[in-house]
């Protein structure tokens, strides 16, 4: 019979004091050095023993009504604050640093649970967890210190890095090589065959997807994510790629280091962002598009051009209320009509 | 050796008479009570012994003609049916209560599949349903009547709440509680990691995801879709409120009661939707923002700011032949342009 | 102890000559008979011994430059190839053919496996493979032929055609058949609830969903793909549909032969899409919907009213620098306004 745990994930793990924090991530300190920190929290949320953060502004108000027992703040806002704090350059950095602390996510557990699956001539390290419920196919090899979470599929020619992590029910299909400390959400796909088809005679012809996936060291893919695999060549995501969930990322496109991609957004086959290039939610890229380094892409927009600059794009139209939405989607339709209209009683010759 | 078993779900699964199921209901009857109904069906497909229904005036042309033994509709209606009727103030809540008593979804198996693997300290209610390759992580709770499906994964420190069923292969990562009579879909992930990092140093830095994600009585969940867990605080979703397949819901999200989102639409981490809004396929709802009540979101449109009245808003443009649309989205590119020499030469000054 | 074993899919499986390559698909060919082939590549990084293929002219170029064995092109192409070449009338078609002889997925391995878990009643044909962590419910049945990956969920009532394939981790909920040939990847969810709901005194009452999901020969099912089961009557694809990954089709869509639609698109309830139709990336159709044959909708378009002729739609604006999108956006929300000003300037009454 298991003794009563505290589920809490705010609750003391390990012993840590402001002192300690402090000199551990290099930060200033205002405050008894003892305190003890038993977990992290909001500022509106964080009771005694807890620290918070400063780093939006707009939070300012709630700093002074805040019951933590310290804050992670920068410089300028320390004289305000009605407790203890931790003075960092950028407090938000130092706060995930410090939360990291109390993370009771598991340490992997070395070894094969006795349901798994592994095929013959795959090739699984010591150090590795393989959950319930897997299967690992001939050839994959699974490096030291990966966690297979329960019920992850793994096809043949894979490889999962030293580190990295396959949350659950994670699918790699075949031919998907992810490097070091890639951390892979439920329900993700990675090496699906791409959408490749030929109309034939009036039929579709499926196009062999011989190609694999290739995923860069530090990468995260997020829940129900797909990515296919190459055609002929490889889809390659650089190292330190950070994927939301329920993005598609079709056959043979390339993502460059550093670049994020939100929820929902969507590439299309053969396209090439660069490195640190920002996709928000819901966009999308057509295909055998470049995007040059550093591009963002605001929310639901669609980027049908190749873009060289790097700077903000967008595509759209503002919400309204239906009504007023409505009388001016209706003017849209007639958009170039109105436009020559006004050419020609303003004599513009275009 | 099984004996045959008719398999359609409109067949004969218990004895219903016109009387029996208008007295259940407070229902009208035209008709003979003693009439039996073997199965529910539509308009235009429905057969002798099979109930029908009209709610929606457009289809009064196929009540003419339908096969139907009996047909539910409104009183009004009721003068033109040729067959049986079964009269109501809401013909479509009556027909949903009347068919569910043809859904052959099997009640609870109670009892753990063999092959499951549960966690010493997860605590299952023996009155649960607990199918095969599911696995129950430590301190986890399945309370009575509820059931998990084939292949789910439910991690530490979860909830199942009584009565709830997870279809199959349902994923439930780490300190999510469901309510009562939630039902989530196959390929559903609630918990995951929310989408939280700092950039530092031109490299990404994780921020750990301490918080968890709260489900309300009643809820529905829709195939595929995705609920990461707070960061700090907790994801909600108040109660009733029914998520369709493939909607993403970012972390801290509050979703207010009796809310509905249709598939594919997407809401950013820490937006805050009230009670009764609708919102629509592929619509999306950026981070940090504010629906009061009873706020309507057309389909694909994208909400940038707060909206504090009730009522329909909606983004984008109107669908054109390609041709039309090329035209008209190219003048949208100077539209402010264009604006500005309508404004001079009518002496508009803004 | 295995031996090693490449696993490159471009490597020798067997041998293939260009004679006999041209022989089998009569092609023409230019170039020694008995060259052997032994995989096949992309003009740009294709070595001995491997085929490539020229089908767009842009990659011309790449012709010039190529250190492939031989090349598929057009008659027109081969007089400029520096090396060996097969001449086809359509070189992607004749691609595509050749590309599956190198094609490394193992054929189907006929057994269940023995952690399968099968229903009495269910009936697996003694030539179709069962994966590992399989469940098989009551009363499906799947063919000859037919390859239930690992993880797979199969429901009540289903069925699963000759020579068919779910990759693995696919979900087949209640009522689902699919036709021969048919091939659905990982994560696909077909036959779950339909969104169904009534509004009843301020709450949600779900409306059962009793039909089931009706898949043609030769479709294609891509990866976290979902297809809700009809409210009364089916849902149901055509022959030969094709779908990308992450698309959502809602409860009683039809969708005609040989249609394809990209990722990320959706398609609501009800709907009706024609035959030979072409559906963009992240596109949607509104619920109760028809389109006529061979409609082609860009990517990220919405479809609000039926479409009758043939022909490509669109909706949306063109992507733009932020601040010139911001100029032109803002002026959107007066395009009425606007319009109205033009028309009384140049006295148009409309």
């Amino acid at each position: 019979m298991a003794t009563p745990t505290s589920t809490a994930p705010h609750a003391v793990r390990s012993p840590h004091t402001l002192g300690a924090l402090a000199e551990r991530f290099g930060l200033g300190l205002r405050g008894d050095p003892a305190t003890p920190v038993t977990g992290v929290a909001t500022l509106a949320r964080a009771a005694a023993g807890q620290l918070a953060f400063l780093a939006n502004p707009r939070y300012r108000a709630e700093l002074m009504a805040t019951g933590a027992e310290a804050v992670v703040l920068r410089e300028e806002d320390a004289g305000e604050c009605p407790v203890a704090c931790l003075v960092a350059r950028d407090p938000y950095s130092a706060f995930a640093r410090i939360a990291a602390l109390f993370d009771p996510t598991p340490a992997p557990r070395a070894g094969v649970h006795p349901s798994a699956v592994v095929a013959a001539d795959a090739r699984v390290d010591p150090a590795a967890e393989i959950g319930p419920f897997v299967s690992i196919g001939a050839r994959s090899v699974i490096e030291a210190g990966a966690v297979v979470g329960p019920g992850c599929v793994i096809g043949e020619d894979c490889t999962v890095g030293a580190d990295s992590r396959l949350v659950a029910r994670v699918t790699l299909v075949t031919r998907v090589r992810l490097g070091a400390r890639v951390l892979v959400h439920p329900g993700a796909v990675l090496g699906a065959d791409g959408f490749g088809l030929a109309m034939e005679q009036g039929r579709w012809l499926k196009v062999p997807q011989l190609g694999g996936v290739v995923v860069g060291d530090d990468c995260e893919i997020g829940a129900n994510t797909t990515i296919d695999r190459g055609a002929l060549d490889d889809t390659v995501l650089g190292e330190d790629v950070r994927l939301d969930n329920q993005i598609q990322i079709a056959h043979n496109v390339v993502i460059g280091a550093h670049s994020a991609l939100a929820g929902c957004s969507a590439v299309a086959g053969s396209a090439k962002i660069g490195r640190y290039c920002l996709i928000g939610g819901s966009a999308g890229v057509l295909g055998h598009l470049e995007l040059a380094d550093r591009v963002t892409i605001t929310a639901m927009s669609l980027v049908t051009h190749s873009i060289r600059e790097p700077g903000e794009y967008s595509s759209g139209t503002p919400i309204q209320d239906n009504r007023s939405w409505r009388r001016n989607a209706a003017r849209f339709k007639h958009l170039d009509t109105l436009a020559r209209r006004i050419n020609a009683a303003t004599k513009d010759p275009t």
